[in-house]
């Protein structure tokens, strides 16, 4: 998934059976992973591997995800199969986590219509579409992060993941510098829902044409490099 | 701090020096560990220290603490000092992190008390108070969550950090189950508003009374033990 | 516990089953693990779960506590169930351990009358009462440790953990300076010897009034904190 | 770089300074770093950061590339700067190794023509090139591993590293099933000398040409990421 | 095992059953770990198990070696039995890798000897014996590494594991100074032969001596504490 | 050192400087690592570098070992020096702990008298010998454990560390099964008093005699190994 010179690689694994405390529920489980590579950024980073831990970043972004798609996916549907969802940021230009999400619908997508296709899932499993957007308060004035390069001097940054039918999953909002009036909010939350639409119209498309050229539309790249990597395994 | 039964012990620690990166900037440094106590849930917890790291919720809520009381304190005028902060809940019945950044902010201002009184610093260096309370849908009604027993059942579960201004630093809320509507969370901000403004005027009738009071009427204990605890030292 | 200054919040949690190693034996187990909260001392020490692994002195207190508390179970009277004891640490102020394993003696047996009106247990498992404390050598002079602010000082640092019938469970002596005679060491038994007939006597008539009343008897507070935590489950 | 459908995204980071135990030797330093992204495989792999610590395998193969790349660098000449090579596998079908050797040689390459076109050496101080193949015994036949598919059924494995004029640097011959024969081991040794005069080539041939359309010709996007995302930093 | 000054304390221990992966597959399983005591270098190394995890070149050598050793059994005729080997190094002049393996090899017949004499399996196991030897390139010239005190001055270091019969297990050669020629990678190569086929005699003489005289005559010692520590167990 | 079957290679390393946190104390620091080796045991424990942290038990007597010989030193005589003991245990067969430390005191008696010959320190730094005994009650018996193959059965095990004028270090002793009675500790003790008496003039007679010989003497084979693994460094 590309957002302007952001790039994550977001890839969907989908396996039978679920974690031991949800066997015999009957349910499904999907969970994600995020990671950046050392260097993604302009400066490197230790690897997480190296350091001995993911740091908490790295976690609380993973979880934020993991929630996100939850919201997509109707547990008893999946049924007693797992998603393992990865993103891997290739390139950070700011908005990795939203980019990250609106991608991993994707992959979560692709790898529920392949389950299909082999029947290991005979009902589509998604009750909803997600896709997030990051809007902020730059210069005193709320803007749609569209071109991601101002987000270290938003004095407010606030994530948003929505439903494709405009309802909100998650808002996540902080006060980098001063704090910010309910006013403020509300049109940050407003220019969030129109993002949203936005992205949730091209997600549409997307999945309108076939998974080998949706990859190379959306990113050039990466996501053809996911599907090449799994020919008779999952999306 | 109290909140119906929930019960985190705050302390907070005033040392000179800031961390290596943040040396000759002439600015100080908040930050914030959150934990529980492995038995503080009904069901035992495993000890993080034994699991080996802090896992991704405890990261997680201890970033959102160090973030809240980072909008209370000026930089510049604390001078290169560190407040430590250190949240451990030792009874949990649901809202412990809202606890801890309320409890939190008395903390810090016993703290910077003290070292003024010392002589450590010598304008008083909060700019702000701030206060948090968790709001949710309940059976589809937004509620303030005064009583904390409802948020196993909660819809959607809001997490709202107010300064004693009444400006926003934090919103965080998750849609559970189903996905909310934005006037289902324009109420949520409403109810926030209102539960964040009464807990400033707690706050500030704490303040107003001298610390070893203020322990004991807050919480009946746990202040009074880490008071209790720094004798000739920090707060 | 209190003791003088030092507060240690004693916790036990009973449970069916075993370890897999004590499966099918028809024995019980009982564990322990202690920690200190990272500001219970004067100067913060830094949490063990963000280090990565509990230190060595707090390992070797825990397996002390564990001993101690196995030395008052009847293994088989037990039955396959497990008793987890967790001993944090509010604040130290000298005979931690002591104070830990003669409050965790306390909430074993709360556990147990607990379990056993749960009809988990038919027989009641305690075969002793276990106390202890703490003596040493103070400007040469050999002291039962009550008032618990001189064993920075102390030449020679000694616990006792005895039974209630005047037996000698665990004898750890060290040198800390000087290396001690037999004659000191001698008088420094004796000295336990009455400290810990006087800690019975206490926890007896503890154990004698009602759950919720000995916690406030003893300890102000965090004892009733445990017990309020566990409405419906496990002492 | 890519070899066949393995993909390795190859980066090089150039900073001023060397570990501390390299200080004040006047000498530079080159290490590098491999991992592979858990889903560059056919099935899914933990993540490492997430067990805790590099495999042996990984840990195996970072020491090889930087061994390699070592022997390309003249360290008086690189002067007190380092280079920190990081290979990560995107998608893994077979000579993960010996392609990120291949690629990281170009991307030092290309570190060190920015770093002498902003000045921070003075003399070009590569003295050699690497680049290295996977030969084996398939079906008791030697082969050089042009195409990748084979090396699970391969009786002998084995990687060599040689530099642009035709020495050795790195040898590493492995029996996977029957050990091997002299004969064969030099025949493996001569198809490897010809494979690597080959891709030595075809090293030669992309850095003729300018950064950003080598990056493209090589491998159709990662390393254009990678160029991408350092627009006024390193290579 | 004694190399020069070397020494290694090479035990195997037998144990019923695989571990889970190889389970119902009727092979066994091999495996080794190599360490080094903190003081076996001149220079006191720390210890791995404080650092908190293998080195890369622990874990390397440990791959070596059980890579190895699974040349000599044939995992078919081994049954689903383990033989875990441990080589730890008392004293490290040079060497340590190669005569790990020649003392691995003795170990492990001895312990399939003793397998064989308590009935745990009815056929002889081992297919190869292995030896290793390290040879290298000092002063320019091609030498076998008989003595040991030149591997850090060596401009070439090549490990060599090669069975009874003459064929080669394992290849490992690095060029630590000047890259090598082909001719002289022929050098090296002869001179593994010789030296493999020497100490395979070696070994086959110890094996034809019992068990304690052999301990002695290797190592004069460490072999015969290995063997004393396993009165009524595996060799 | 060889107690029995017992034997554990000690070795002291003597180097100039201190931590950081004693430094310009005018003060010595020492320090004391113990381990097993994996199969010192008749059944293969887990190495600890690969469960990643050093078990309670090993750091518990880490530290025993540690303050026992910090008994013997008289820090302000060592000066600013560090030795740092390493008592790992080739072959365990009851009382490491004791047998670790009677050795350790003789390793840090060489390391001195290395260390005056090489003239780092000007008077002899050892103010006390220290030796160290297991004594327990068997079959009801106390009984000094000479032969080392009781103590599985032992109802009551306790460790003595005594100076060589008679004085006490350290007395650690824990009823494994039932509490014992004052009367049984007391003889205890004395057993203990002989015991180490007996000890010490061992340790006098091998002082007495030339390094080499010594260890010879003492353990038939690892001293030695430990003599020659540092030619010209530290003892």
């Amino acid at each position: 998934m590309e957002f302007g010179r952001t790039r994550v690689l977001c890839v969907a694994s989908f396996t039978a059976g679920v974690p031991r405390w949800r066997r015999d529920s009957g349910q499904g489980w999907i969970t994600a992973e995020y990671a950046m590579l050392p260097r993604s950024t302009d400066t490197r980073g230790a690897r997480e591997s190296i350091k001995g831990r993911p740091g908490g970043r790295t976690q609380e972004i993973s979880r934020l995800i993991g929630r996100a798609l939850r919201a997509a996916v109707d547990d008893e549907l999946l049924g007693e199969n797992t998603i393992q969802v990865d993103c891997d940021v290739l390139q950070a230009d700011g908005g990795t986590r939203t980019a990250a999400i609106t991608g991993a619908y994707l992959a979560v997508a692709d790898a529920c219509a392949w389950a299909q296709s082999e029947g290991l899932i005979s009902k589509w499993p998604l009750r909803n579409s997600v896709a997030a957007v990051s809007v902020g308060v730059v210069d005193g004035e709320p803007r749609l992060d569209l071109h991601y390069d101002d987000d270290v001097t938003a004095d407010t940054d606030m994530n948003v993941v929505m439903t494709g039918d405009g309802r909100f999953v998650e808002v996540q909002g902080t006060a980098e510098g001063e704090p910010f009036e309910r006013a403020t909010l509300d049109a940050l939350l407003g220019l969030a829902q129109g993002g949203c639409a936005e992205l949730t119209a091209l997600q549409e498309a997307a999945l309108a044409e076939d998974g080998k050229a949706r990859g190379r539309l959306l990113d050039g790249g990466p996501a053809t490099v996911a599907a090449g990597a799994q020919p008779g395994g999952a999306s």
